[in-house]
């Protein structure tokens, strides 16, 4: 089953449209994981990332459909948190979640092939074995025309920066020309590719990525990319709150999956789960941040 | 000593403004590598990219100034190629060459710092140890500035996207507002990005990357950025001839290098060279590649 039908899937199979974001980060681990930790090396640290996301899956598995493990943190390593990555990416698609890699990858034709083949591809169908890749659109058409021939091929998604969350996300992707802005015109670009690609749930496998922070953006990009699936960052940690993300959802709730890294994965840290459960039951406390953004995000959108 | 400085010496010390591009792909791989391939798991072919970039190494270290791994081809092999891509870069560092890894990564605020601290800083200052990463601006200043201070923390820098040399680059890039593209907006940038870094051979740590096929937005970029030193991309394979880089280069010969990935790395397959020197002689194919790279350019270029 293609991309997007098998998200639609996973949405309706588990009543959420949340993802988890898969950030580990040293300073942030708990402490019982963090004080695991043999010894300073690249391997020691990759292999107390690896646990720790491992034990988010089993925690979230059941109530969302998909995770997005940030490659920066993993790479932040070196080598040995790229095989940590891998080990999550597969460990997560054994568990029934579909797997957004969050790499913002990209390059010029056959290098594009060659990030498309590295990361596209679930279970054995590609070396990383991730559903779905972030992708940047810098480069232009023909930089992302690899990635859509690598969907095709192995049922995989991308979703590709259009309005980023950040502050200073504006500085080049809200320069209008002609009346059209430089992010309304890769939302162009991503319905085009979308053509003659579209799932039985409406989306095909060009997705977008539109911050949480820009309500209003959310509805117009809706509009204007009605068959992207448009993985919405900025959810929680970043300011977005429910209300903000409503615009990026189609009637049935479909089209749009909002992501949580920080507030859901180091919700121990979090004043108001900090007394409850405290460091040594932060995988309680992943459950709670869980559940409570699936009913922040329930009373709006009807799966 | 600062990126920028240890560049321009590189360049006085080899003669030479030849960047030697490490894009392993199986296929091209020359027949005595390849066919020493045990089997086709992923360690396997890491090992024989690992081979054939050091023995390139060995060959053009002394009459190149720097090398530019491509990240794409090593991730394609999943885990296994990004071990290969970090022993590569050490291998290259011992050598004396400065390291460009060829990643266009980015991301946002500490996700920007991660990768910055992930590739960034030669050696053992960082996990990957390269002098240099290519970086992506979609996200705008706040996703660069992270790896400004990375850069001035570890003597590294950085090569942004600025104009690329793929015919779909214009897309985004020359769309102009308010009469200035958005690539002369990164220009702009990466000037601003500089100021108060600038080395001893009168540029910074923040670079960029213009391509070969474009020569007169080179012109105008070396004038736009006159403290960056320019990547210059898509000699050879591409289409780019001596005269078209003339115009990234300062009076001096300084500020720009000029890749050249497969006209080099895969010179055997050359017509001109694939008698002379066959298969069997691949790495006499590749010295005789670069060293003919370096008196195209050294005609007009003196150093």
């Amino acid at each position: 089953m293609n991309f997007a039908d098998r998200l639609a899937a996973a949405v309706q199979r588990t009543g959420s449209v949340t993802c988890v974001g898969l950030d580990p980060r040293k300073a942030q681990l708990p402490a019982v994981i963090r004080n695991s930790v043999a010894d300073e090396s690249a391997d020691a640290w990759a292999a107390a990332y690896t646990q720790f996301c491992k034990e988010i899956i089993d925690v979230v598995k059941d109530i969302v459909p998909c995770v997005k493990p940030q490659a920066a943190f993993f790479e932040q390593l070196g080598p040995a948190g790229m095989v940590a990555l891998g080990q999550v990416i597969r460990y997560a698609h054994g568990k029934g979640l579909l797997v957004i890699t969050d790499g913002k990858r990209n390059d010029i034709g056959s290098t594009a092939t060659a990030y498309a083949q590295a990361y596209l591809g679930a279970g054995d169908r590609s070396p990383w074995g991730s559903d779905s890749l972030t992708v940047s659109p810098y480069l232009g058409q023909d930089s992302l025309e690899p990635f859509v021939k690598i969907c095709d091929q192995r049922e995989a998604g991308v979703f590709v920066l259009v309005k980023t969350s950040n502050p200073g996300g504006g500085l080049l992707q809200d320069r209008e020309t002609d009346g059209q802005t430089v992010y309304q015109r890769v939302a162009a670009l991503l319905t085009e590719l979308n053509q003659g690609r579209i799932g039985e749930c409406g989306y095909g496998p060009m997705g977008a990525v539109v911050g949480a922070t820009y309500p209003e953006q959310l509805v117009a990009m809706r509009a204007a990319m009605p068959q992207s699936w448009i993985l919405i960052p900025g959810f929680g940690a970043q300011g977005g709150a429910a209300d903000d993300v409503l615009g990026g959802f189609d009637s049935k709730g479909l089209g749009a999956v909002v992501n949580s890294s920080r507030h859901i994965i180091f919700a121990h840290e979090r004043e108001e789960f900090r007394e409850k459960y405290g460091d040594a039951q932060w995988q309680q406390a992943v459950e709670a941040a869980t559940n409570q953004m699936n009913q922040q995000l329930g009373t709006i959108v009807k799966v």
